[in-house]
């Protein structure tokens, strides 16, 4: 059984997966993973995941777990928890530990293998997010669950190990720490202000224009005011909002057109870089909430993140964000 | 002039490092840095550098900048910040932003080419801690700084640009997010128990025993109970100090023997992987501190951090931290 510990000063949680290690030793030379002689997302390939627990665009006669799907979602052949179990929390000593209760998926964004998520259509890019609110409403009716960390990797140096266009989802019983930072600081904004400071920012980058990058009618994509990394973009619904899963599909539709714009930029403007986005939402036992705001941060992995800089939390980042906006608005897309 | 940039939700601090950029082109192909003909780091190329701003070990007869060092500090040649001026806070709508001041320099280790800091004597690298601790001393002079990031990028991987043995320090006007996360957390275990949880931690982990990796008399390395990646070592000071540059050179000699014991055990355990580590100190214009106590982390980069990790502060380890301290006990060095 995974664990998940508790650093006990800072509260950070990590998991310790000890059955995707291997031992000591397999450190000493790392071999990438193997290519797999037939993609286990491909169409066809069905048999090679776990049963599906998700699936859009089947058509309605068609058996589950074959053919014929447009976004499907299965558990994680390799996951970093474990479903079933209670969490168990426990001490040893000064320090706190619990089961590594959890659920680990993957959303295969699209059957056909050479395509990548800014490949896709508008309304392919919406069918993705709608799977992405489907699996969360879900997962929220599991009360163990207390977050769900929902991001993507693409390409191998953002750490995807398959090239089909997929994304992961993590529930955990946990809410992470950057996350939970975000919560906290944004609360303190609004007990000084009475106002959402994401609402604050998103007024502030649509009158400067200099960081924008993106905008449709309910929401903007903009490099922030400090970014961790070069053309690292926010996508930010325009109306106040905490949860992700709230909104309805009209507005996923428009957060599609404003996902795959940025995408589409990024890749055209850089050779298409690999990249994570991570969705950021409000915890699911909160109730909704006035001081925080869901959003998606996109952080192309340009530069190499030297490990002091993931260490100490400090970044040197070359490109100021004005730049990096104005480049990637002016891309032809 | 580089910027200073703070993230008004989480109050990250970000270096905005205008004048190391390039054009957003440059990033659609990384290009290594070119190596070097004459290394800057070896004895007869001082004139390759900036002038030293600390020396150890050169004959009392000696010219500055020539050879005949044993420990030589110069300031880096493409400082993230800029020694000169003031820091003139500023506000820009709901952002803030102050003028990037502050000093970065290049602690060059040894003069011999090819070797690492582990391949020096206990005597040598008590020499290089005693020269950061020099730096230390005569940084916090400067009342513009509140913080020295002190750190050492080892291999490429790792975020080496040049192999000659080298550590970096960046003299900070703010404090890192991470560093003060700590002294927060550290603080919160004082008010409710009168006691330091770091003094806490060894005082566990030399009862337990399972994560412990090298002890002597005054300094313990052990694995951290919740370690962000495989085989992170910790090496803390048994008695309790919040300021690595209050020790006293025979300290530092049992400091030395430590770090140089953990670092030769990852090199011939793991075939001398990269790592990054972080010295973590009382910030320069707090009080001695009864709650925070200094230490170094060192985190071999063995896995590819991937973006999502490193975007939402959330771990996953797949090495237990006994597993890896037991492998790193029994390693013959």
């Amino acid at each position: 059984m995974p664990e998940l510990r508790r650093d006990p000063i800072v509260g950070r949680w990590v998991i310790i997966a000890t059955e995707r290690a291997g031992r000591p030793s397999d450190f000493t030379h790392p071999s990438p993973r193997l290519p797999e002689v037939l993609c286990p997302f491909c169409p066809g390939q069905e048999d090679k995941t776990p049963r599906e627990v998700y699936v859009q665009g089947r058509p309605p006669a068609s058996a589950p777990n074959g053919p014929g799907w447009k976004v499907r979602v299965v558990p994680n052949r390799f996951p970093a928890l474990k479903i079933e179990g209670a969490l168990d929390r426990k001490a040893e000593g000064i320090y706190d530990l619990m089961n590594g209760v959890g659920a680990h998926e993957v959303v295969v964004e699209t059957p056909e293998h050479l395509k990548q998520l800014k490949d896709l259509t508008d309304q392919e890019v919406t069918e993705v997010l709608f799977a992405f609110k489907a699996r969360i409403l879900d997962l929220r009716n599991d009360h163990r669950f207390h977050y769900i960390l929902l991001f993507k990797n693409q390409g191998h140096l953002a750490g995807a190990s398959l090239e089909h266009a997929h994304s992961q989802l993590i529930a955990l019983p946990v809410t992470p720490r950057q996350v939970q930072d975000e919560i906290d600081g944004a609360r303190r904004h609004f007990e000084h202000r009475e106002r959402c400071i994401f609402c604050d920012i998103v007024a502030q980058e649509r009158k400067d224009r200099a960081r924008l990058v993106f905008e449709n009618e309910d929401f903007v994509a903009f490099a922030p005011w400090a970014p961790r990394s070069p053309f690292e973009t926010w996508i930010v619904p325009k109306r106040h909002e905490s949860n992700f899963e709230a909104e309805p599909k009209e507005r996923l539709g428009q957060c599609a057109q404003a996902l795959r714009s940025t995408l589409r930029r990024l890749s055209a403007g850089l050779s298409d870089p690999p990249f994570n986005f991570i969705l950021h939402s409000n915890p699911l036992r909160d109730a909704p909430s006035q001081s925080y705001h869901w959003h998606i941060e996109v952080m192309p992995a340009l530069t190499h993140v030297a490990g002091f800089e993931w260490g100490s939390g400090f970044h040197i980042n070359p490109v100021p964000p004005e730049e990096a906006a104005e480049f990637l608005r002016k891309v032809i897309v």
